[in-house]
């Protein structure tokens, strides 16, 4: 990176109306990681996009109260101002596809990506939930040394951590 | 994932108050990086949270109009209700590590995690700037058949998708 000097009220004036809107993760069928994103997570999902010319799909998903109103444009405009949606990128076909051996989490070599996490009021109570649809756990809340906090797989194997923002207060001031 | 089965009214009541908080990237050096998501992006460092006994570091940025305020407890709870932030994972000692390979942006073999999305108000004007700082770029928006889209490489390589709500819906209504 240069060495291109700004002030922060430049920095601040430059980059005006930024928002971290969304995180892709690729996956393998629409089907277990819709149901596992709107019925486990609670997402709602906001927008479908289909690319007939490349072969692939997205779903945009997130915590929202309200759903987009208006004409196509008007939703679709108003899906990508909003901020902490999850991108689910879908390929056609990688879902009847016996040769697809699936996506790497980033948590196995080569590493990379870690993890979303999702902030929740009682990680205990999320879990116990979470156990009832067969949710897959990295880590249950009273394992390892970092009790109250959670990571579980979604159904590409990508690693969520469940944590609550009073719990992980206490693992940070406890290190 | 098991058939365990509620009503919309009964997801919508045991997921209140998610938060989708947190996408977790590991970093190589914390200089370039935090430079580069504070300078080049505008984010703010939120929070700095050491784990000696695991020789590693978290930083958290975001789009946050303010800072955390009170004692550590208070801002350390503020800054995991926080919705959308970036967190960067630094395992001492990679920085100064020559046999360290680095981390997988999620886009070559094997695939997974895709990129974080920014929707800024105009891309142009966005990666005019961001060619000042010497940033990668994967796409320029004058590149392929998506006009006015953009993706960039962070220090670790990994990428970023710079779009507008208005040119993005156009992309996807022209498909």
């Amino acid at each position: 990176m240069s060495s291109y000097n700004e002030s922060p009220e430049q920095i601040a004036q430059a980059t005006e109306g930024y928002v971290m809107q969304q995180t892709m993760l690729r996956i393998k069928d629409p089907k277990p990681s819709l149901a596992f994103y709107e019925n486990v997570l609670g997402m709602k999902l906001l927008g479908k996009y289909d690319f007939p010319g490349m072969e692939f799909t997205l779903y945009f998903l997130g915590y929202e109260q309200d759903m987009p109103k208006g004409d196509d444009k008007e939703k679709t405009q108003w899906v990508f101002r909003r901020p902490a949606l999850i991108e689910l990128t879908h390929n056609w076909g990688t879902e009847n596809d016996d040769s697809f051996s699936g996506y790497q989490s980033g948590n196995e070599e080569p590493k990379g990506f870690g993890h979303i996490g999702i902030s929740v009021p009682d990680v205990y109570a999320a879990c116990e939930r979470f156990a009832k649809y067969n949710v897959e756990f990295v880590k249950k809340p009273d394992g390892g040394s970092m009790k109250g906090l959670a990571f579980i797989k979604d159904p590409d194997g990508y690693w969520i951590e469940i944590l609550s923002p009073e719990g992980i207060t206490e693992i940070i001031q406890s290190q």
